[in-house]
């Protein structure tokens, strides 16, 4: 780390810097420049440097070293880690195309749904039973009916699941039903979720907070890493930006830049990120483009009576369009896309225009 | 509502969202245009109205009334609701001044800093025991022993107490402790926290969330009031901005914005807004002439040692000075600020600059 | 436009909003709702309705237009203008990847980066005269110099050229000497600059403002249009948020959603938009699998001795390799990108793999 | 400025980017870390540092001294600079208010403004001649003649007069008719038009861009006083942010972090900063309470009718009220408010409430 300190420091003022540094375990190396002394300080200890910043004399505080070390790219030997749940493998050469409806509705209109995704190429079924909604008023999810559901497409089809937990009730109901447990966006530093969901030793899919910074997103998955649970997939969902024309505005340079910080695996869902249908294919194509590991996808089979989100629901027709354009560029990157069944299988075989 | 229609809409769109409106309880009225087609709904029930969007045909849905009902103006009569917790009662005349450390750090630092903001003028005591952190590696706080010094201060001067609360295993321990439950400003829309305190019938402090728009702050606080519980009070600390010299952006016209939308008293955290002890007396000023309805203030009798925030925690005799000069502008507002006893008593019947 | 009246509207008020919306040539039809009244408004006249929200009684006004119409894609009957400048054509098949150094430096630097980038396959060469600078002390240009290297390169190379113009002064000097006059970030709401560039008849290549909005964006455009030029390229190149990791945050979904909003091409610039040499190839390829027409990307022979923005430069060995990789993904798309000449012809020959 | 080096960095790297620097007239200081070497660069030149970052093994370079020098609180020895602009010094004990309508938009609107703001205590009359607006199709000023009516309306008061500048031709026109050059928000950054108003002599309102940092509007300042100018005020007037309830997010603690870096004064924009009259006094009273030297603020004696930002305009009896309570919170401040005649005065000296 670096300590600036300010233009009228006192030798007094360094004195005491330099003396803290050296009880804190690190070596100060003083540098006295033209207007401005900085102290270097050197050391391997990871140790809460705030207080330093409140010290007489001192300007800011510079740090040098990443503040997570688990998640770390360094810490994968420079590799990028796999993560195993149930029947899928995200992170290997097959990218991972989470697919079905937000929210888990009825029996009927869910294994439908399973049915559609599973044919077009998907791995991963998606269904939220416990919504996280802004308002108090709006439908909040059929928990355990639809844990129950998820776990009866997931036997019918093959297709591994993941769903999204909100508590340590909701965390407790979904463990024996689900792959992957979901950590959402505004939940991103809910510590004790992070905590919970690190000690449950299950898969996690962490969504990047709304205003998430990536140092924080990646601090996040250092939570859940700390508690011994290294099966972590990333998933970028668009933050908060003064753009009104989309949702939010997905921030696909994280997705690149994670892949240089960090070992995990990550993941994009242009659907809450763009919340426009128009724009889910292409974003897609693009995430895959970029580098990313798999995509978390809204697809519904009659998204005008969806419950919710029905706006941003691809219709299972583009969906299975769009498995084949994914196919095609994951070919560029040197990867492969879904696993293709049905018809989807013929128009593969038939090539993407077919 | 006013439901928009595609410039390409047919007649038949235009039957379908109407009969949806009509199944729905509202009045449609036709407004044809030159090159656009809309539809008035005239209703007043609260509804989903997500649903409508995913009809074909249709643009956008642009609604007329707010989303929040219970916390809206209109519920209080046009008037300010005041909320009382333990001996003091907030949104009157009297400004609302929570001051005292980031964190119970010790017997010793929190009795001291407890007398020295009551001789200062302030009358709420502030200290965290459970602290989330953006590092699993950081000081996380003091637990229940953090709450008994709370209590011990409390009873030593005779000042209300508000603390965060993290989540049910902290709320439920702290409600016996303090007068005033905090929920912070990553919590916002942990909507089962917020369930909780609702639940909990205790005041609430209800921080806005860093990237929360005045819509889903209120929206939050509706979540609290649903659950019957109307004593909240709403707390400005600054939103998340390109702006890298200050922690936050704090946002003061949000304050006066939701005086007009909300009978909710609001007060303001220049402390975290702005992460620097040179601008917490400005903005403290500039809060209160705003017309805020009191502030969160961290004060430390020794900064530079203080386990967190040091670098915006006010010395002891910044706090007493800056008392003064708010006790001016509260005039100027027809307010009154603090209850002034020893020291500070004197200075403020000599006037400001005695 | 929809008219929406305060709660407590008078029926004088609604009649002198109604009056007035008769005056400005509309057709207002009145819905009184339960709780509110909204006036709606029929006509095609564009007019400046400010003038009404200032009126007593109303909330605020919802325009249902758009506020841009020659660059509409109504107006361009549904399809993508194609933009022809020198021997290129912008928004057809053919994508249009514009390549360079930032800054025109010396003879040899330049002509050096034109041939590079030629045989890779750009078929635009890019650089630098007049170089808007954040600081008055840093390196501002060669200015006339520049645009005869620029003209000279553009002749032994055969690429069309484009480079930045920042007033009428150096608009007159490039005039003569490059094919597309580009209007930079900073000068997206210089609207006298817009009317120059619109005046002058040439390609302009306009990029969008740091913290414009798409809607912005494209009333620069109706500027330029408005003066008589249609020949305009839109280029995305990252907006300003919150995130710290680099350097602005690329706004991709705003290419696609460009593409459905007007008949204007849009490419992306990797290299502004992350500053970071890192994400450009990633951020390139998944500009084309999002749709653009076109790329800008920066290109220097030794980036460690670029006069600006080395650190986002890529090597011409990385951008040959990209060339190839972009060539698979426009396949994807129905596109062809780049001219492949010499050793960039035999790899593409033998695939990109070879 | 400190050098932070790659991991991986070899000693032959070490050694090239330490020869550079002394090259470039710096001393290096090596510091081996435990995993990191770091550079300290010690010189006093100011360099154009960029071409370092470029070099192979550097991650990034971290400035220590600021790139602002004129500007900066040290070059004004401590203290804050006092502008004399025609008949009023903007900076000294006595707060600038300069008020009046958006647009000079007739002779009998501009008179009738003038005498009022001049009535309820301001000291500065603003006025636009030459309005930069977002549509091509909007009212665009009445240029000289606005400027005409301008002088006449100075002449009839007193007053001092401000109006905006937008090219090289409408600040030859008007350097003659006004007291103070405005440069707005969307030209903060035209760096030809800072060095033009630099060269003019005269003296300079900078707004802040839309999304300027604090550093690049000092930068912009440095800009102009770099020509030798350094008559300038600057004026904060809103960000932009994520929050759609108001136009923009007024910045106040900018105000207070700005004294703190320079020596200049600064003023604040309530009306564009929130766009919402309900607001501009609140603000106003707070940024006068967060220590700015003035205001800026929109009055009309017909907001209804105002050809723009009616909705933000004050009525004339608002602005007098406002501008006795500015008086007394400028007496917190030690400072005085405004210069009362007519009924203002009557109602000062009968005191706020009268």
């Amino acid at each position: 780390m670096v300590v600036v300190m300010d233009v009228n420091v006192s030798e007094e003022q360094i004195g005491e810097v330099t003396s803290r540094l050296e009880e804190m375990g690190f070596q100060a190396h003083l540098i006295r420049g033209v207007s401005r002394t900085v102290i270097g300080a050197v050391g391997s200890r990871a140790v809460d440097t705030l207080g330093l910043k409140n010290l007489p004399g001192v300007e800011k505080i510079i740090p040098i070293m990443k503040p997570y070390k688990l998640v770390s790219r360094e810490a994968g030997d420079g590799a990028g880690s796999v993560v195993e749940a149930g029947p899928v493998a995200i992170g290997g050469p097959e990218l991972a195309v989470m697919a079905g409806p937000c929210a888990v509705e009825s029996r009927e209109q869910f294994l439908t749904a399973a049915h559609l995704v599973k044919q077009a190429g998907a791995t991963i079924l998606r269904g939220g039973a416990f919504k996280p909604r802004t308002s108090p008023y709006s439908f909040q999810g059929l928990e355990e009916k639809g844990l129950e559901l998820l776990a009866e497409a997931a036997a019918q089809t093959g297709l591994a699941t993941v769903s999204e937990v909100i508590d340590q009730y909701s965390l407790d109901m979904s463990r024996d039903y689900v792959d992957i447990l979901q950590v959402g966006a505004r939940n991103m530093q809910n510590f004790r979720l992070l905590q919970a969901v690190g000690r449950s030793g299950k898969a996690v899919l962490l969504k990047r907070g709304l205003s998430a910074t990536i140092e924080e997103w990646l601090m996040a998955a250092e939570y859940i890493m700390s508690e011994g649970n290294g099966k972590i997939v990333l998933c970028e969902r668009g933050i908060r930006t003064f753009e009104p024309s989309t949702r939010n505005t997905l921030d696909l340079s994280a997705v690149s830049l994670v892949k240089c910080l960090s070992h995990l695996p990550v993941i994009v869902d242009p659907s809450h990120a763009t919340g426009d249908r128009r724009l889910v294919s292409p974003m897609s194509r693009a995430a895959i483009a970029a580098g990313a590991d798999g995509l978390l996808i809204e697809v519904h089979h009659d998204p005008p009576r969806a419950l919710c989100d029905g706006q941003q629901s691809l219709y299972p027709d583009e969906f299975a369009r769009l498995m084949l354009e994914l196919q095609a560029i994951a070919m560029v990157m040197g990867r492969v896309a879904g696993k293709f069944t049905g018809q989807n299988a013929r128009r593969f075989v038939a090539g993407v225009s077919g």
